[in-house]
């Protein structure tokens, strides 16, 4: 970002007060905003730092009157919490679509269609009869494998590999080290003791607006796919197993696995660390909280469950609040004991 | 997979039943195949779906005589389950070892020794004194540091990181993003409350037939070797410590970690998010339910354990089975004190 | 390590007792030396090894006198083992520094400014603006983006991936696979059910003498940092989520996820597997135990937790001495409810 004070005032429809010809690099919080930073005061709480602060400029309400001198130029706006937000995700617009071009040695196969505006890394490697939309960065390192078809606007961070066969549709993210479409872990016991390979020879399929963090793996299906449906959010260090179906805008945190053949349905949260057994079924809006381990389908929407085997989260917590108390409820029948052998005999 | 259906059933010595000269691109199942894909019937009860199916190819029992109109392609033969297996066994080794030659640009270093029918994708990075056998794909960005040795018919996809002086047996999968030889978490705590690394100077030994999946991690060994031995199958994103020691065909699942020093027996099952604490020894044929900790050896063969700290499976259960009642214990604890309360005086 | 006896007992000021002429190529344990290896005898107990063993020398006590034939080389110091430390710790430092000079090709973007004695490996890729210290070695496959700065003597493994505006200290060692920097996991759920990006602007900051496992992860700041403070100690496969502060010397063992805007004091230990919630603050010299779930904060200084969601450590340990005797408990109820039926009515 470089943009002067005007410039970002006019993308917001404020009003300047102050130098609007100063340069704005970077954007940080009030308490700690340095100079060539702009920042916002939408609490009053915080008014005090705005006299002290060095950023270059300070988005504000339309009616704010400094009670001190200020060194800090001032944009007026309606709501500058609001206008903050949009000048955040202005810059993340610009800043992660902003590569273009090739950068050499790339490495593109044979066959590959690909749309304008895109950008491959130095290193990044495309395979045969891949198809890739408009508007996508490749970056550095990025391995496709051949018949991968990619939809427009998607980012591949530095290091993503996407196997063979993948489908991906249009505004995804996915960040470094992700691993989409890997084997199955399907092995098949033999008499003597070792395994057989099961071939896994589906694929992956992403959807639309799914974002992916870092170091993810998501296997592909034994046959048919592994499905990732449109507007799912999945954390850094997320397993997810062959034939796997995750709903529309289901969310899981890091670390959270989710075993083979498992559908979660719509609007599911999955907190970290939870596992999920495999072949079970989820229903829509289902909550799972942080170290569940699910063993069975939960079809009821809305569902919260909690703990390992999970339960009822409200039931679970009832529960665990007697486990703290044990030594107490123990010593209680320790008593009971006591006094009713020192009952007279029937 | 570019076949014709009459060569198909060459293979698998079955008799054609349609047009033989069709072409196979694909494998599906009957439910949802599509034109130019082969499926099969097995149980009768999907029997429906072969009259509507889109399937180029059917392989079905010898003696499957059609009750309405079909359009597919059939492939008549014993064990129409088994035939299918095969088929996909042999589909999955033509492509998983399909690749052959050398892409550019690629890295290898002086003093390489390397077999016949090599895959070097590009980008790909052979260290020194590298010894490889024959049949080995290695994908692009693939990382093999120096004095590296590898026997034959491996493949390690795109990404696999294998430190300087690991050694590789025959018919090893490694998938993308693997980390093999890293140095163990070693660190001594000095009287100012920092830590002083303990060179790992060990390397990984990984037998023949093991497979791998997608961002696991094996460290190295302090002294001497991380051994990884025959037939083993790791899942994804699972922790192997310096100087853990994975008995023959052991399983394990995603996520799961093994710390420093923790030896395995053969065969046996850890299950997934799994965590062993180090210098721990396993029997033979140990079964870890998902999620366990164990925190003690286990060396009976067979045992089965669960729950953190780990107890046997059945007596874990059973506890469990009052844990979810714990409230109904403590009321009934609440009823007896009043009832003893309201005794005569002894 | 390719030095004669001889030199090494000048790096220890030892004494040589044998053929100092000889070559010493690696280093192992006395059980298993083999010719070429150097070892150690310190423990008495393992005097016998010492008469059978192929080593080619032996650090020994000044005062040790075989009391059998020999055929190892001796090298005779103060304290074996400290001096055995020291030669490991010289080995490592050879070998770990020793890559120097730049293999093609690799990548390197403007107005990058970088130190002296740097390896940049085949593939490596260096971003704009970069800059970097002297000794630092870039293995194969690294990727570094724009704006990064890396102090001295930094090693970064294969796939090591950096995103832009990433601030690293001096002396860090980064294993293959870990990504720094991605995206924090933040999504503002909207009224139709989907979520909505919330730009991740800020960075991570590493200080001095830090190292990370291999395929870890750390998120930057949605503004500001996130910290990871000097002499911190990651271990493979952690999740460090988004303005999260690891204090001094505090050591985090794999499998690990703090959740985002958590602070760590110094010196914290925490073990494998854990999960903390967010938003919360650790003390000095907290401990958290295997699998511990932390939902709260713990200020208090050298408090030890265990269990989730977490208790005192000891507390647990009491809780669970009981649960796993649940059944005996409930069987006491019975008959507590059995005889208090049979007493006389009141």
């Amino acid at each position: 970002m470089e943009l002067t004070i005007n410039q970002i005032a006019a993308i917001l429809q404020g009003e300047v007060e102050g130098n609007g010809l100063e340069k704005v690099k970077t954007i940080g919080k009030i308490q700690d905003a340095e100079n060539g930073a702009i920042t916002f005061l939408a609490n009053p709480k915080y008014e005090n730092f705005i006299y002290s602060s060095k950023a270059s400029a300070v988005i504000v309400k339309k009616d704010f009157i400094p009670s001190k001198a200020i060194r800090t130029t001032l944009i007026k706006v309606e709501d500058p919490y609001s206008s903050f937000t949009r000048l955040l995700e202005e810059y993340d617009k610009i800043t992660s679509y902003s590569k273009v071009g090739v950068e050499e040695p790339s490495f593109i196969s044979t066959n590959v269609v690909a749309g304008e505006n895109i950008y491959r890394g130095a290193f990044s490697y495309i395979g045969s009869n891949v198809k890739i939309g408009k508007n996508v960065k490749i970056y550095p390192h990025v391995y496709i494998g051949d018949n991968v078809t990619v939809g427009n606007s998607c980012i591949f961070y530095s290091g993503v590999k996407i196997y063979a066969e993948t489908i991906i549709g249009n505004n995804c993210i996915i960040h470094s080290g992700t691993v989409i479409g890997s084997d199955g872990f399907g092995f098949a016991p033999q008499e003597d003791g070792t395994y057989k390979k099961i071939p896994q020879l589906g694929n992956v399929v992403i959807r639309d607006n799914v974002e992916i963090g870092a170091n993810t793996v998501i296997d592909c299906a034994t046959l048919g796919s592994t499905i990732i449906d449109t507007g799912v959010k999945l954390d850094n260090l997320v397993q997810i197993a062959h034939n796997v179906e995750i709903g529309i805008n289901t969310v899981i945190a890091s670390q959270s696995g989710i075993s083979g053949s498992t559908k979660f349905g719509k609007n599911c949260v999955v907190a970290g660390q939870v596992g999920v057994v495999g072949h079970v079924e989820i229903g829509d809006r289902v909550t799972l909280a942080a170290k569940t381990g699910l063993a069975k389908s939960v079809k009821k929407e809305g569902s919260v469950k909690f703990g390992y085997p999970a339960m009822d989260h409200k039931e679970y917590l009832k529960c665990h609040a007697i486990f703290r108390n044990l030594p107490e409820l123990r010593e209680r029948v320790n008593e009971l004991e006591k006094k009713v052998l020192n009952l007279p005999a029937n």
